[in-house]
């Protein structure tokens, strides 16, 4: 059972919140493409960034802003430009892009952090971003959050949004989250970004960990095409204008609103894989009795991530022999004598041994997923079990369809 | 300039070999699918296998044997039943299949090693493989390579056959080989399988030691879908009946024999790769600067791996964001500022600045790629450099098209 509650209004939720999304010009097509969060006071920020070795200049940015100090006020986010293997120019445009956020809002420069998302290898267009900034900052509202998630996506079918609210001492604390990424990266337009506001006070130490940790458990166990961007950005702001008691330490409290935290980002990286480029349905992983959580999910995600158990998905074909080898390739050690393989309510392998099942009403099982696309029955449950350990891990994906191919070949230069 | 020269007989090119493959009936098709290979006396086997935690039962199989005995004269290989996840049943049928070998070649069943090759799940069809035996021993032949090479193949659309001559002590040795593989794997149909001969005298140790280092620089270079095959199989025989001077430690000859070798089983990988499900050329990788072979061969391997690569060359876009964005994420530490990237002839990024570049004329040596299937023409070229390493390492994969997922998906159970 849940401790919290599902809430309206989403990064704007949280008490002292604004948010603003606009058209600036940056995109071609002229929908919105520059949003802004700000927080009425400073909050302790964390941030959970690409690993990739080819990484944004905003990525550089945020990081070297965060080691420096553990809070912010602001974050600018543009879409259209990835501002990625742009050179020495692309880390000026992101300096000067902070600093012209700063001047707006009246804070210091320091306090501003960065996003971009769109073509790699080409510098956001500054003019546009220059002249765009008065007129976002006009346009910060404590209802702005969905213009900001509307204004942060690129090739997305829908804005990603959530907010949920517990009781902190009695008093009401609320996390909301907004977040882009169709495919983890579109032809071209780079990336996963997700940003997470919360009114609880939090130390900052204790903010990051929580937030490593539910990123482990959500966007990192998400995989569309296996490919990691070189702009995946997830900061998370926590102002403490919820007035509740601050959490220093680990304890009950800190557990709660770390399982907020976590459902928040599950949820925001579970319509992430649904809306994947060319999906027609979730895939949901869940692999128990691995040595550890690492372990499980390591194997869930190779799972989630089989362009084989993915195609064999899209076409409605309860294969489970795919599934029981992408589970061998995982690197991760176990007897094939105990593998055990479920799709949806169907048991199809046992101690290793195959079971015969009734194919028709497991195909039909994978075809009404499809039918439920964008519902909460659109999701197709993949359960293996790899032993008797204590580790369970769970990851999530879509299938892999012609819209994909479509999608990521068809694009004109 | 290489050190030897191509001939034809495929793996009954070597002395002392012979082959074979017929229809037996294991494959719906009535097409041929069991073949055998023979050498006129014990020769000294080597074998690579699937790391998979979930393998075929003629991989242990093959495993316990080479563990207790260096030596082998036959291989058979059955295609049509991958006899994988297929519990203790799979594995006595694999004990029988190669005693029922023995039996008709007159020879210890130790001497025999097995191959499987399709549905996974399934059991081979025991009663067609039991009268296909006697057929098969009668079919034995010193020209029968295309045979064999005919019989192991699922999906391929071609057969995968080369042999090259060098000498050694001015005497002539000759190493042949066929693979089959159309993906790392088939709709259900499991596995890249490769069989190769030669006719030097080799000492086991060295012989399986030139065999691993051939495969990484070869096999396990190649990736189509990224799915590792529960049936992935190399076995390497070595007869001595060139009757050149034994190879008993490292030396101009030894490394004479393991650079042929080599070229054995990098044309029967990019022969894979070019066969991949649904492909349109060959894309070669080529990583230097890097502080290893090893970490070049990861940047290789995954940039040659990515989903987004390999669709952009498939659309004929030459994207070369995509290419560093997989350069970046392939685990291996570099600067961003070395990196640069060539496509063909075309430079596009140096010490991590974009450069301009005619867009058209790339797009148009895409192009020309895919016009040249199944000719030398069809390689696209992708040049990687990270640093001022030693480290070098290539990697083969394929385009993704409609037809990877065309074949994957609309398989009907």
């Amino acid at each position: 059972m849940a401790d919290w509650q599902k809430i309206t209004g989403g990064i704007t939720a949280p008490r002292g919140y604004q948010a603003a999304g606009i058209t600036a010009g940056l995109k071609p097509s002229g929908l919105p493409d520059l949003a802004l969060i700000f927080s009425d006071v400073e909050a302790i920020a964390a941030g959970v960034f690409t690993t990739s070795q080819v990484k944004a200049a905003c990525v550089d940015y945020c990081r070297q802003r965060l080691q420096a100090k553990h809070s912010a006020r602001a974050i600018l986010c543009n879409a259209g430009q990835a501002n990625a293997a742009t050179g020495n120019q692309g880390w000026f445009d992101a300096l000067e892009s902070g600093m012209a956020v700063a001047q707006a809002l009246n804070i210091p420069s320091e306090s501003v952090l960065l996003a971009s998302t769109g073509v790699i290898g080409q510098r956001i267009k500054m003019d546009a971003l220059r002249s765009g900034i008065p007129k976002l900052v006009a346009a910060l509202s404590e209802t702005g959050s969905d213009a900001a998630a509307g204004a942060i996506i690129t090739t997305d079918l829908v804005p990603k949004s959530i907010a949920l609210e517990t009781t902190i001492g009695d008093r009401p604390v609320r996390i909301g989250g907004i977040a882009k990424g169709s495919g983890m990266i579109h032809p071209n337009m780079a990336t996963m970004l997700a940003f997470v506001t919360c009114d609880a006070a939090v130390s900052p130490g204790l903010w990051q960990q929580m937030l490593a940790r539910a990123a482990d458990r959500s966007f990192n166990s998400i995989t569309v095409d296996g490919d990691t961007s070189t702009n995946d950005s997830l900061i998370a702001l926590a102002n403490g204008q919820s007035r509740t008691p601050a959490i220093t330490e680990v304890g009950a409290e800190s557990e709660r609103l770390e399982a907020m935290l976590t459902a928040v980002c599950q949820h925001l990286a579970k319509a992430i894989a649904r809306d994947g480029e060319g999906a027609t349905c979730l895939i949901e992983v869940e692999v128990t009795g691995a040595h550890d959580e690492l372990s499980a999910r390591q194997i869930a995600k190779t799972i989630a991530g089989s362009s084989l158990v993915k195609s064999a998905i899209f076409g409605r074909d309860p294969n489970w022999g795919r599934i029981a080898a992408a589970a061998g390739r995982a690197g991760v050690l176990f007897e094939q004598e105990n593998l055990q393989i479920k799709l949806g309510n169907f048991l199809m392998l046992e101690n290793g041994q195959p079971l015969t099942f009734d194919r028709a009403a497991a195909s039909a099982y994978l075809k009404q997923a499809a039918m439920g696309a964008y519902l909460q029955e659109d999701t197709v449950l993949i359960s293996v079990s790899v032993g008797n350990g204590y580790g369970v891990g769970k990851a999530w994906g879509c299938d892999l369809s012609y819209d994909y191919v479509r999608i990521n070949a068809e694009y004109t230069t």
